[in-house]
């Protein structure tokens, strides 16, 4: 297995106010922090998929208000997940972290097979992103200890359509443990 | 409004067997067969949007066994739904109707402002192709009794799961016979 | 090496009129169709990328006449080319064969890693073609005496821009013999 | 005409040493920084499209050497352009600024409808880029005296074969004066 760990949208204007320590999207801040110092550890990587919108664009002409325009402080990944200069950040217009990016090609030229897919929400942006990794004939897994909607009841019913589906196991659902685990197993197998 | 349908994998090989007329899948025939020539008699542009597998493709790794493999009789529209010259038949290679073909351009052709999507499965193709139909900056509608997976519960689960979302009303959840009514008062009131 | 070969916009209603064999595009129809024996005779892949259009396409908005619309017969293969059903026909939209459509990933799927490009005409379809398949990875050779534009100059100028480029020689420009002199150079020192 | 102007390569690592003022690449600079200037005054958007390569690129395994790597101060508009923060800085994986990036939508959001293309070089991600700008359906000049290659002669090639296309006036070939010429008559004729 030679996988890549995408982060989607854990950015400044998606989080906001960051006092409500109890909100879903919060819970999984520390363990993200985690898990990517472990990536680079071994040295999988990590890219920060993150919303870059315009203004004016038409994803803001329902409920949605103007966010994480592109260009300003609010589209850049969480502060508290401390990216660093390896690790590859990159705009995205809409859900999926390969519309309209080149994100495929990137991963192909790092000859990566595996995509695994964190951040928020689990059933719009990481679903969608998830959905673009396996059609782009990666192997695709969602941690899902490390990802979160603002309801936990649309996060649990969203992982759970997807845990035996037809395409199983090119689709699965894991804890960032089992992904971690499944990954020493094949690497080791290699040596 | 100016919408087209896009009636997502109803196939034959995706329908198989049709002698269990208690299954989800079929429970949904005969109101699309009803709703294609609603449709077709106001003039909105009807789509089939079709599994077109290649041998050996990565999607048949997991699980899923080959089928709807492009150019046989398996990945033609489901007979009782009796498409008609003018509709378009799309094969698609992946979960989405928009992934890695025309259909954008072509809409933007049409004037089409709104998608709506209905077929099988709802957590899957039918999802995906809303999800990249408001990704191209058209309005979607998912059309909650045109539409099924092979379970009851994941049906509702990704539906209830996007009634109310951030971008409503962008993307809406509807039956088939609230998105005509609405159809017909936009247009009306352009008259 | 493992090729396949694309033949660009070889088209009834591209061709139109055939009473002219000295046309330049006519020129190259009698060893285009030897070549197709050729290359189907050692299992090179043969695509046919054929202009697909919708009445009413933005395309037709300046000098070009309405043709080759999508679904009618002028927009079929060239009988005279003789397509085989283990031959694929890719309908395509715009100039170049890979634009909006699932070409790219199919010849991943087919593990191909070299792109063959003949057809009309060299400084749009071929060309634009070219560029694709060089883009998406593939190494690329234009077939200088497989393609034709309607003015012999333009056609010869633009494969000598071409020749020696920056890109040499992913992106090459030979003649067929070249480049079956080549495969079979490649192919043997596999044995 | 709504337009867009999209300034193609022209990057620090493909100027290199700047001494030879002589150079056909050198010849452009001035009247193109003076073109950007004349453009913000008049609104039209001023898009830099920017080689971004990885390294281990598969276009670097030719002829041409590693350059213009992805995050690299060579991969950064030439300073000479002096680009202002509300231009458009577009990284590009490959020739056309269209190829895997969201241009298309950004352009349809602004409501652009004519895109003129300049920078270098001439035949390769100039003509690259115009070919995609017109499939995406944007009426497309090449500003001929603002695009060069490195030899004369393949630029004027260049030029010349596209100057009276099939599908002119949708793509045209014209000096930047006839551009701003034809911008003020038709937006004159909108007061």
């Amino acid at each position: 297995m030679k996988p890549a760990l995408i982060i989607v949208d854990m950015l400044e204007d998606n989080y906001g106010d960051r006092s409500h320590k109890d909100r879903e999207e919060e819970r999984i801040v520390p363990p993200v922090r985690d898990f990517l110092k472990t990536c680079r550890g071994i040295s999988v990587p990590v890219i920060f998929a993150c919303d870059s919108f315009l203004e004016g664009d038409f994803l803001f002409g329902g409920r949605m208000k103007p966010h994480a325009i592109r260009g300003t402080e609010g589209a850049r990944v969480l502060h508290d997940l401390e990216p660093e200069s390896g690790d590859t950040i990159l705009p995205k217009r809409r859900f999926s972290a390969f519309f309209k990016t080149d994100l495929d090609q990137t991963l192909r030229t790092w000859h990566v097979d595996t995509v695994a897919v964190a951040g928020i929400t689990t059933h719009f942006c990481v679903l969608a992103t998830a959905f673009d990794a396996i059609c782009h004939d990666f192997r695709t897994v969602i941690l899902e200890d490390l990802c979160a909607a603002h309801k936990r009841e649309i996060h649990e019913n969203t992982l759970n359509a997807y845990r035996r589906s037809a395409i199983h196991p090119l689709l699965t659902v894991a804890t960032s443990s089992e992904f971690l685990e499944e990954y020493r197993r094949t690497t080791a197998a290699l040596r």
